[in-house]
């Protein structure tokens, strides 16, 4: 196998991804594969722990998912592309750990009852929700990953599959895992465009593969500083939600921006149609890989589920050998 | 497939087999054969969920358990024999099932509270011992079992099964098993061989492949009804544990040695004596399947791990047809 470390992120396949997704994961992804040996996961066991109500659509989401995570960068020559449910070691892995978790580890996990909480409309007081980190642990385990990129909200799950690792060797008496550190990702905070925190459920999202259209009347509708009332106001920029789309989106061009606003040398009508086009520009690769796809008169669902099994193969490869490790150390296997 | 109806039961490798299971299920499997397709497996998963923190016998238990098996009449020719984590169908279902299974069901089964107390020393406030009951229902769910083998204190467990199978069709708007029935197996109850409850843990019960002179010794030193002072006191059979095994392991028999005690006839010193002597006969074939191998200068251990790898092709073709279904269904399958 590759000398290089190896990563594993998954994404959960819930709906189409939109700009938070790349400013959270996608860009960060697409560096990660020039130092690391990469496993991207769609993790639709982890999509039907919310979704097992209304299922219908996780199926297609996998798809959409894959084709932006190809369109920004994520190569499928470089990096493993695999869909948790297909390969069964994640299923096995998962009951293998769950036998040795105490029951208070995962009561405690402090994202547990927030979420409870927050993932309004769905019924999330289940067995299997209770053993999302559990799931987490074997996905990450089971590639004995050296690294998983997290943001600083999921490091107590990250911490969970550490404290499992230690229980695992200390019950084996036999040391199987790495024990996975946190790629702290420096994702700053893109809120949503109504400047409200960034969610699917409050419709304040824009996915990737908007069109141009939507993307432009959306970001016309954008608040600004409403300290400044006249152009000749200065503005403030780091109070403005719009200029931090600025400083996300086109962090080369940001500063000049900022500047401009102060010193009221730019209004917001200008500022607005300006960073829409920036926004237009950088999702080009998105719809433009659709647009490839139907005119080839295709979805490009096949094609991606080709990527998807090719990858499964190269996953279980993996998997079936840490599989096999920990079943011998149970006695299990034969 | 087989026109007949299919059961699934199995037994938790943690011990050698001893009377109870005898009484208990292997009996009642053998007659099953001839009216069922049988799926009799090695539930190492459930095993590991009591002895997680010592599993280093679970696999041997494993071929000391099938080697019972086979010597009482359970034919790998006529019924599937198999170990549960060889087929990773079971860990598929069971992480399928577990998130859709309500939390709040689990916490109430009558058995879960009691177990924790009974089962001392070990630590099973754990997130896979609050599953028990999850697994049980993916093992018998992925067969599509229309019958399983039970005694009355498993009903609740195989009504979640049920209920389980009830919630599956509600959300996904389809049928896919057939709601497992008990076959209530009428096991009466068998004592230690000191008269109070039989549990390995109270050392007072007799393995199946136990020699001849263990039996003989401790029979002798079985209680009989205790108000039989002098020989001749009538006896009270139905209250003497040495009668009941009588009744219980040579039911031809029993009445006319039950009349005896009763009149007088028979002291408990004989009635001892040619009780060692039926079990001494009817554990023959325990033995002798161990002399057998001896003889041919192995344990049988790579025999069974054949079997049992036989076993798992076949269940593997059924149970792989119903993963699919259900991933259809759910929208993960590609």
């Amino acid at each position: 196998m590759s000398e290089r470390k190896r990563v594993l992120s998954g994404m959960r396949p819930t709906g189409q991804l939109h700009f938070g997704h790349l400013v959270g994961a996608l860009t960060n992804w697409k560096k990660l594969q020039d130092t690391y040996e990469c496993f991207f996961m769609v993790a639709d066991y982890h999509a039907l722990m919310s979704e097992y109500e209304h299922p219908e659509r996780i199926h297609q989401f996998v798809y959409e998912n894959v084709i932006d995570w190809m369109a920004c960068g994520i190569d499928p020559a470089r990096s493993v592309i695999f869909r948790q449910s297909d390969v069964s070691e994640h299923a096995e892995l998962f009951t293998m750990l769950a036998i040795m978790t105490p029951l208070g580890w995962l009561e405690r996990v402090p994202t547990y009852k927030e979420q409870l909480r927050e993932l309004e409309g769905r019924d999330l007081t289940t067995y299997g929700f209770l053993g999302y980190p559990v799931l987490q642990a074997a996905d990450i385990l089971l590639y004995k990953a050296h690294g998983v990129p997290v943001g600083e909200d999921q490091l107590p799950h990250l911490e969970l599959t550490r404290e499992i690792v230690r229980r695992v060797h200390f019950l084996l008496k036999t040391e199987i895992f790495p024990e996975p550190k946190p790629l702290l990702t420096e994702a700053p905070k893109l809120l949503g465009t109504d400047g409200r925190k960034m969610s699917k459920s409050y419709g304040n999202t824009l996915n990737l593969s908007e069109s141009a259209e939507t993307i432009r009347t959306t970001v016309q509708k954008m608040f600004t500083d409403p300290t400044r009332i006249k152009m000749t106001d200065p503005g403030h920029p780091e109070t403005c939600n719009v200029c931090n789309y600025w400083r996300m989106f086109a962090p080369d061009q940001y500063v000049r921006v900022w500047d401009e606003c102060r010193t009221s040398k730019r209004g917001c009508v200008q500022n607005k149609k300006e960073l829409a086009e920036v926004l237009v520009q950088m999702t080009e690769p998105f719809r433009a890989a659709r647009t490839r796809l139907s005119e080839k008169g295709t979805n490009g669902y096949e094609e991606v589920e080709r990527i998807l099994q090719a990858g499964a193969v190269k996953a279980r490869a993996v998997a079936r050998q840490t599989i096999l490790e920990v079943k011998r150390a149970f006695g299990l296997a034969g």
